[in-house]
């Protein structure tokens, strides 16, 4: 990997940020986050404007360019990868490292007094621009925004914004009809006092007209906006996409209906100024919500004394509870996964010992294993395939220059997931091809009791997901080990495969308390640097819990396993398992080995049948 | 309880309201919280305003005084209580209730348009005069500080403020010497580039200059505040209480010190001024550190530009890490109070069958063979005693209305403790003088389970209480149980007995990681409303543990139980423990019967040493 050379850039990016045709008054300094207007995880070419200004193209990252500097901050998964790809006039801010400064300190520290700092407001979220706003402000600075984006002004080759074709999704995946969807969304807005809707994150419109997309990579989702006032629908869309029949039947956009039901399609790029024209025609007491992580330029377009800013929207909370039908669509797309997983692992167990087979060959042996299932569409993230030393990088991804054989000898981690039409799974298993040390499977199964104490646990209704965070790590913290990431997130259906407002985490505190019909991961891991890494990971689905007694008719919850891999038993020290333990194993394989036999039986899919059944023996626990 | 008569009262305070006399402005609604100018959580009878005002005496409630309205707002320990003791002048605001106003919204409701709202501001802490503020202000209402406050000018026999003789201890009590914790301050404020400290809790004060009071009841501290600076200590204290020769001397007020050790005693009255001075002479970057929790009145005093705010102050923080002496001390204290407590429950036991023990008298009995112990002072809180139905109530104290007798057939609950000069205790016990029912001892098994998981708790350095508070709640959860409170709470040194930065709560987030030496409660519980309540609570101290492995060298921490009293066994169901568990107990029953028989045997108290010895025989369990 050779640096890429930003001196011409820098110098160009230096003179637009005093250019009036860009700014009103010119820029100190220039603020490039990484994200796009939608606050994505996963961002379109179109959206990579930090790693065409500055070669560093890590998921995390904030460049900041004055006239004298340009630094940019990012997290220990990519100081290497961020030292290799920018060249010397680039600080590495190392984030989460002692004196390492923050933005606004560090701009504080280098900028000449009164200084003005730019940013785009379509890119950064309102809550950021609000701290980073006060920070500057409390110094003598100001935080201002630039209409235009001043990437975009130099960057002369960049890649048009994706827009490709919709999939609609019918009642038999969704559960509820989109009307459904306004319907109960408006009685959310009713009962806040609040009259306009502003739906901004890519997954929330999606989920709203049960539709999905392909314009970003693994995350099924298009480039849209929505604004739901009381009696309107609009939906800020582009291309042609609107004038595919099946889409204007979905969305009855030729039908007689009633008009607050008409949906009007708009240009994406008009959201700004008609809802600036909202804004302008509000009268008193009349709020309009949006989450706190829109864009600010989506804030600003209304005036202060009629924003409603919530952390989490009526929309993002109503996704995570899955009805009866995408419920039963996650069952199924996990079943089909396990069949993938089985194929794949009786694969690996006949063909590693050959020394043949890479991590990455591993990884797109997943994947067609994986795309021969109904209603797959693709990949609901980046394979994790690692083995050895490549499994305690936490966020591996494996690339030629880190590809690394698989061997009888080394532990081998797989944490990889899909996107079927009626749901998205992610699942993560740890193998050992030949003979596993005790050491080894020592932390295997303090990981697997970690994962237990979790998908057993059964805790009262309202319950945060955060609370359960120890759980998971009780058996580790007893030998003094730990593992250095949250135990869960939550999982869409056919939708973004990390999704709020709940999840199982120390770091979390504003969670949203779980539901039943709520799916989220539990994935405890352990990780020796240099050696190997550990995870076990099932998606679960909240469930009520029946109790012996029943507090204040509260009413409890647990999980319900979705994923249905079965765990190697070869990992497992069954000594170290309480006979409770040992039981939830063996039920766990059991059911693994009814449902997935079945499937795999369905699919003639025989030799991996053998392995499923080999792989699903009970254990026995020696008293 | 009759209720206060209050029409008067309103009157006059309604017309001081708007005397230009003491308003520079009339105020159309008055605020009196519940606090001193100190936040404490025991007020002295001349801080008692909001009961003076309304006759509701309760330890918590805010009351809000407008022209046509009074409300009180408290919480449901009080509902019922507050409703008998206030006259139909007020209305009671039930918090926690739906439908129930918060305060803001309530003014908001019933003031009329650009209303001035006073509230005395040495009695709001500086977060709440902000948060409150901004509500109002938003509403275009605005938040005025009364420079007097207006009850004590209708409160013509107010109570004089306490100022009771101090106690002075010595290094063999508190391992540290002021002027060394006055140079550990400085040193924080150095690295946080802050020239001046302003002490404003109690109990801060009192620690930082080894001191001791009784100007309030449960907390042995005395009024004062002081200002620190790089090179000065002022102490803010009234009375002859520096006359006093022994003071003089521990504070070598007389001696020649080198003048930055040399403290300046002034008026406790005179703080405001003398910190508006301070303010009014800061250069620039000159930065003065307050608690959030200050009064708004200390924090105004400053220039906003150069107020440096943090949740908990550096005092609170080494406070809580508990030095070899104080650690020392406090083992002390727990053996002494063990020693009482062998005495109590051996006397019940004779006692309590014959009828004639009421909750008052065992409560008196328990302060009496406390204060037959060396160095006692007094009782850190109210005694909690309470029998049957009673025992559900978390915050009962007995009162001649509700007394009740202990008998053979009802559960005991005895929450106490005590100020010894060496140590502050706190304890609960859950005892049973007949025969336990067997669902009664399934509770106590689930609490005492949920004691152990906490207790024996292994967990890395940098843990967060609140990361530990389902620990104690999981056996509870699994037969669908809970109990509505926090599991810990941080335990002064011969101090407050509540006290921070950190405890184990699911309702904190903010609290400061446990560190070694800090001293928290472990005292999950279960109470069923009309029936009895069980708690089990120990106070325990953070020590470090030794682990298998040691991840990445962060180290292991655990706790070392302090308290020292017998868990009742007759109370536990031995077949719902596992055999750590049982291990646990009958590990903690032999250090009981070691460590507090071998003081009873001292002090010669035999038939409370043979009521040890029974009490701590060995559990068997059977398999």
């Amino acid at each position: 990997m050779s640096p890429k050379i930003t001196t011409e850039l820098l110098k160009q990016l230096r003179q637009v940020m005093k250019n009036p045709k860009y700014v009103q008054e010119p820029v100190q300094a220039y603020i490039v986050p990484s994200g796009d207007a939608h606050q994505s995880e996963y961002i379109a070419p179109c959206d990579c404007r930090r790693a065409f200004i500055s070669g560093f193209d890590g998921s995390a990252g904030t460049a900041i360019v004055t006239e004298q500097h340009a630094a940019m901050w990012t997290d220990g998964r990519y100081f290497l990868q961020a030292a290799h790809q920018m060249d010397n006039n680039w600080t590495l801010m190392k984030m989460g490292v002692k004196d390492t400064p923050t933005q606004e300190d560090w701009l504080v520290s280098v900028l000449p007094e009164g200084s003005k700092v730019g940013v785009d407001p379509f890119i950064i979220p309102t809550d950021q621009w609000k701290r980073m706003s006060k920070a500057l402000r409390s110094a003598g600075h100001d935080l201002v925004p630039v209409k235009e984006n001043l990437i975009d002004t130099i960057w002369t080759d960049c890649p048009q914004r994706p827009c490709k074709p919709l999939i609609m999704l019918d009642l038999s995946y969704t559960g509820v009809s989109w009307r459904d969807k306004i319907t109960a969304l408006r009685s959310k807005m009713a009962e806040r006092k609040v009259m306009w809707f502003v739906v901004t994150a890519l997954d929330e419109v999606a989920w709203l007209f049960n539709l999905r997309g392909s314009d970003v990579e693994y995350n099924p989702v298009f480039f849209a906006y929505a604004v739901i006032g009381m009696n309107t629908i609009r939906l800020f869309i582009d291309g042609d996409r609107m004038m595919d029949p099946a889409v204007r039947e979905h969305l009855q956009l030729d039908s007689t209906l009633e008009p607050e039901f008409k949906i009007q399609v708009m240009p994406y790029g008009s959201i700004l100024s008609e809802l600036q024209a909202v804004g302008a025609g509000l009268s008193p007491k009349e709020k309009v919500w949006l989450s706190d992580k829109a864009s600010y330029a989506l804030t600003e377009a209304i005036p202060k004394a009629y924003r409603y800013l919530t952390p989490y929207t009526p929309i993002c909370i109503a996704k995570a509870v899955k009805n009866a039908s995408e419920t039963e669509g996650m069952r199924r797309a996990h079943i089909k996964d396990a069949v993938a997983l089985c194929e794949l692992f009786n694969w690996l167990e006949k063909e590693v010992p050959k020394g043949t087979v890479t991590e990455i060959i591993a990884a797109d042996k997943a994947e067609e294993f994986r795309s021969q299932q109904k209603d797959f569409v693709e990949l609901s993230f980046a394979t994790i395939s690692s083995t050895g030393p490549n499994g305690a990088i936490i966020h591996y991804k494996p690339v030629p220059e880190t590809n690394r054989t698989l061997s009888v000898n080394e532990i081998y981690l797989l944490d990889s997931g899909a996107q079927y039409k009626d749901g998205t799974t992610d699942v993560t298993r740890t193998m050992h091809f030949g003979t596993p040390s005790a050491y080894e499977k020592e932390c295997f199964t303090y990981v697997l009791k970690g994962h237990i104490a979790v998908s057993a646990a059964i805790f009262p209704n309202g319950t945060k997901g955060h609370l359960l965070d120890s759980f998971a790590r009780s058996a580790l913290w007893d030998c003094g080990l730990d593992y250095l990431h949250g135990t869960g997130h939550g999982v869409g259906s056919f939708l973004n495969v990390h999704e709020g407002p709940c999840g199982i985490s120390y770091k979390t505190f504003a969670d949203e308390p779980l539901e039943a019909g709520m799916i989220v991961s539990d994935e405890p891991g352990y990780y020796e640097d240099g050696s190997f890494g550990i995870r076990i990971e099932n998606v679960v689905l909240v469930i009520p819990a029946e109790t012996k007694y029943n507090f204040k008719n509260r009413g409890s919850l647990t999980f319900e396993p979705l994923t249905l891999v079965p765990i190697q038993t070869k990992m497992i020290d069954v000594n170290l398992l309480t006979q409770k333990e040992c039981n939830w194993v063996n039920d766990y394989h059991q059911k693994c080995r009814e449902v997935v036999g079945a499937e795999l039986e369905r699919q003639g899919r025989h030799e991996a049948l053998q392995w499923l059944i080999r792989e699903t023996e009970p254990l026995v626990r020696v008293q």
